[in-house]
């Protein structure tokens, strides 16, 4: 493998890409098939469910998986993290949340404590509290993060933790990205979005099919479909996501949505059952312009390392 | 030159890179040391002031400059842009509104027209519109912008305009930088920030001080500062700083802000005077981290030019 950075020897993987464990999204079927082909398949635990968690770990088989949750969300169930180290894991993911109480468990597992975080300040404090690997995630990423921006957050992160690998997360979904990420000073990048429209993702066709379909001049980050979903977010999180009707209808009257919440959430839940992604949220980043089919994930991974392998070989417009 | 991309050709460069033409900043003497440096120095004349357009653009002498406008500021007062034609620049540089009134004068000048654009849609009508250059700025950049991130923007601009030359500006500001946006398929890269903290631009030695010791973590994108010196923006653009007492007294407040704005108007001109960025602004972007001294230009150029060449040569964590 051309490509070799210290992190994929401590994860153990082949390939310099990690699945984002989106809730919910990123399943068993889908962590495993990134794992198989050389990646780290990462489960999105989300906010807690035990028998999701059971499931889907039954999904992925036998394959080398990591497991990611909400760690502020963890922090109401952490038996979870329990149920979640019995299953030996490749790695514990947490995002959005004090680390402290669950580092030690994770250590004494003997195994990797992924952090993700968004600004350089939580870098330094997730290294200090316990995390062996960081992923630097700018505010181009799908789903929830905040407000830094993955081209100058990843060298500033890398420049701050010394040995400490970095990830990049945010706005990746080509070979470009893998190879500009590795020009930052990344070792590994982390991919939501890009995953979102592949085969095995737990999400709604007609979802993977709309962000195929999207630009990324077509998203923002609010709280509008947290608060749809019922989900209270604390600061300084929010959500990036496709704009559609409802963020059109909400987004800047987050007070109306709240007062009119028990209709609205009813109308929210009947089109995500009906595949109305008018309605429906579509998590999805600015990456959305470079996602245009759905493949199955072994695809996705072999097409951005080949590549991102080719630009590396011959980088564009430079002349030895 | 071991980089070599048609966008340099077309500018008749020997480096891959653009001095940001910040409004009052980048003068006469920094726009000239970066072109003299084998990049492209662009006068940043703002608002548009004749009599500062006719010192800064003697104080490049015969150096290949270009020179940039706000293009809704422009359009108030259009002779600025014969007036800058007059001058044989290299090119004229416009951001922010309808490049249509003044693209067939700059076609006839027989030189390039660069626009500045914030997403893909803007790219493609900037082409439309007569455009023969896109810089593709991300929400990261210094100075005034909108929502979208360098690092998904510029390839998905890139795919969308074909053979139009694409720059890349936001949050770059060292050879890793340049790297990464030659791997975007980027053909040169565009600093504002980074420029800002060299020994000729026009900022107080305080704000130059000021931005080599903050981090990209402490800086937002509003209109607080706007409002204070009274200028009236038009949307989606507002402008990204460094934060400091104003900004944190006022973001959340704009209302309020407006409503004292006699005084809190006087106060930061009274600050912006006398050297205080506690008050006054400090206008830089997300690439703070990476700033750490105040260097000549043609230095700031050799240094990122050396950094990138290196890690194209051989990119790191990659064996043939």
């Amino acid at each position: 493998m051309p490509i070799q950075t210290p992190v994929m020897r401590l994860l153990g993987i082949e390939q310099p890409i990690l699945l984002a464990p989106m809730g919910m999204v990123s399943g068993g079927a889908l962590a495993a098939a990134v794992s198989h082909a050389g990646g780290l398949g990462i489960l999105g635990g989300g906010y807690g469910d035990g028998a999701w968690l059971t499931r889907e770990c039954d999904a992925a088989g036998n394959a080398p998986i990591g497991i990611g949750f909400i760690t502020w969300s963890l922090a109401k169930q952490p038996q979870l993290l329990d149920q979640a180290l019995e299953r030996a894991p490749r790695c514990i993911f947490l995002s959005f949340g004090d680390l402290r109480p669950f580092a030690p468990k994770v250590a004494a597992a003997g195994i990797p404590l992924i952090a993700q975080v968004q600004s350089v300040a939580q870098a330094r404090e997730a290294v200090d509290h316990g995390a062996s690997i960081i992923v630097a995630q700018g505010s181009e990423a799908g789903g929830h993060g905040a407000g830094r921006s993955t081209l100058p957050l990843v060298p500033a992160v890398v420049d701050a933790l010394g040995d400490v690998p970095v990830v990049a997360a945010g706005g990746i979904a080509d070979g470009r990205g893998l190879a500009a990420a590795l020009m930052l000073g990344a070792q590994a990048v982390l991919c939501g979005s890009l995953f979102y429209a592949s085969t095995e993702a737990l999400a709604h066709p007609n979802a993977k099919k709309t962000l195929t379909a999207a630009s990324g001049d077509h998203t923002l980050r609010s709280s509008v479909f947290d608060i749809a979903r019922g989900y209270d977010w604390p600061q300084p999180w929010n959500m990036r996501t496709l704009d559609n009707d409802f963020s059109r209808r909400w987004a800047d009257d987050t007070d109306g949505l709240k007062a009119s919440i028990t209709s609205e959430s009813a109308r929210f839940a009947a089109a995500r059952d009906a595949g109305d992604f008018t309605t429906a949220v579509v998590i999805a980043g600015e990456a959305a312009d470079l996602i245009r089919e759905i493949r199955p994930a072994a695809q996705i991974v072999a097409d951005m390392v080949a590549e991102a392998e080719a630009l590396l070989a011959k980088p564009p417009y430079y002349q030895r």
